[in-house]
């Protein structure tokens, strides 16, 4: 089987994608044969506007049936695949659209959302991310994490700071994720995990998305998928080959004032970093080049059952998991 | 001049009422001798409900203009006396009303709004309340507080965290205070403030109420109007005889559910505290007692000066230099 025929066969898994949505985003779903994608339907919002999100997924969902199927359970990931369409999980990048109300866990949930980031980058009920001081997960926030537990809403820790996440992987009584992170072992940065840290995650039962965001790999902008694909290994080295996955954060289609957006505190207030000119690695530039990746992995000696494991059955286990269907 | 000339020509400030708003109320206000009171309209409630909230009020005050008069200034005060009624200065007991948006701290100064503590309880967008493990102030919360400077409106920490008050007073450019507080050195109780503390407050230039909330008090409810002037005594030995006034906690009119209300996070969520049954000291239980706090203070020897200042003067004075006006 050549790694085209690998790719196409296999399930494929992104744990992050907060591109544009639109048509053009799911046509290249389809052409990097992506079996199902976390896609953000919040990050500053609250939780009003985070339900019109929603509520313009559903209806892009519904005019480009022939492209997605929603997902709220892996067997609908398995019918996305047998379909030939890509399944597109809703998810949070902060859980500052449940407010205050520990019922609108479950409201989102019946809404469809799988995955929640528990802080983006500062501050919330629930802790604090990276980007600041972080005096861990507090009260509320031990509340919170009990009623995704019980309702099976999937804690992601991607952006949360070292204490709060360290806290949520003790407290959870389900698997936690970073669903898109890299390793400060290549790259120093507020938003890399120490080895530390990744092995905690994987001690704990948890998972670790690798991204290729060029601003917190080595070489930056310059960088291939080549250096994805070495920081792909030097995680998996970490944690092991079944708690691992992708999670690459790709954005195309938005504009500057979309990551001004992202890069201020509520959007709009202190800013807390600049990402400068986004590039994605050469060779996995946009999300129809994504069975580059599996041919990348096999190049470099990955065996085949792995690369699966890595490109998605992972993913698709931890799910079931936290999901439990 | 007697102790009831003295409290008639007084001006009479109360720190904190948290009472039910009624014409009952206001009555008593005026058995009191209050010439202003900082009543609290948000707790838990967030921006529309907190206006909803003032909208209630402000009819309220309409109706009942025979009593009360809106407090903006200090000019206002000074109005109120002059009229011989009470003025309402709006307060909230929790920056959670701002949300996420600096700019609301503008929308609700124009409101009526002058003072506003930063947490209440547990943690906020802001920092975090004195009943759970306190990380300090964040981020946003050094934005609001310098909005807060801007606009003129005061920052209380009276139900704030040992770690998020030091920061606040450290980062406000204009005082700050503990509008109604205890100290610790007469009862051990997380409401309550060390001597370090309170010293620490008064030395960077900012304010001390002193509560006589019972349940904080060293005799709790069997606590007399002796016992609320030995804690001012005690406070005032600490701070001195500016930095100091009256704060007291009054909660008349309420039911049960209202107190569940205030000791669950965002009014629903963990219980935090249980008060048990709240009575006031002896010779102060109702608004309209106030007077007997100006006899207590002269009996046990407190110059008329200094009662003068203790009993409303200071807080005028650091009113005007929060508001400007």
């Amino acid at each position: 089987m050549n790694a085209r025929e690998v790719h196409n066969s296999a399930v494929v898994i992104d744990g992050l994608i907060i591109a544009k949505w639109n048509r053009e985003l799911f046509e290249d779903m389809r052409r990097g044969g992506l079996t199902a994608a976390n896609c953000t339907v919040s990050v500053w919002e609250d939780f009003q506007a985070t339900v019109d999100n929603i509520a313009m997924v559903n209806r892009l969902m519904t005019e480009n049936a022939d492209l997605v199927i929603p997902v709220r359970t892996t067997a609908d990931i398995a019918a996305a695949k047998a379909a030939g369409k890509t399944g597109i999980i809703l998810g949070f990048q902060n859980a500052h659209a449940f407010e205050d109300k520990l019922g609108y866990v479950e409201i989102f949930k019946k809404l469809g959302v799988g995955i929640v980031q528990m802080c983006y980058n500062t501050q919330n009920l629930v802790g604090t991310g990276c980007y600041e001081r972080d005096g861990g997960l507090s009260g509320f926030g031990r509340e919170v994490v009990a009623e995704m537990n019980r309702v099976g809403v999937m804690c992601d820790l991607s952006h949360v700071g070292a204490k709060t996440s360290e806290e949520v992987i003790l407290e959870s009584k389900k698997p936690v994720c970073y669903s898109h992170c890299l390793p400060s072992g290549l790259k120093e940065h507020p938003r890399n995990k120490s080895d530390a840290e990744l092995k905690f995650i994987a001690d704990h039962g948890g998972f670790v998305g690798v991204t290729m965001f060029a601003p917190f790999l080595k070489k930056g902008i310059d960088s291939t998928i080549d250096d994805y694909a070495e920081a792909i290994e030097y995680v998996m080295n970490l944690v092991g080959e079944d708690a691992i996955g992708i999670g690459t954060d790709f954005t195309q289609g938005h504009d500057q004032q979309f990551f001004e957006w992202l890069t201020h505190d509520k959007g709009y207030a202190r800013r807390l970093t600049n990402f400068g000119k986004i590039v994605n690695p050469l060779g996995i530039r946009t999300v129809g080049e994504f069975p580059n990746l599996t041919e990348t992995l096999l190049g470099r000696g990955m065996p085949e059952r792995v690369v699966r494991k890595v490109m998605g059955e992972n993913w698709v286990r931890v799910l079931r998991d936290v999901w439990g269907e």
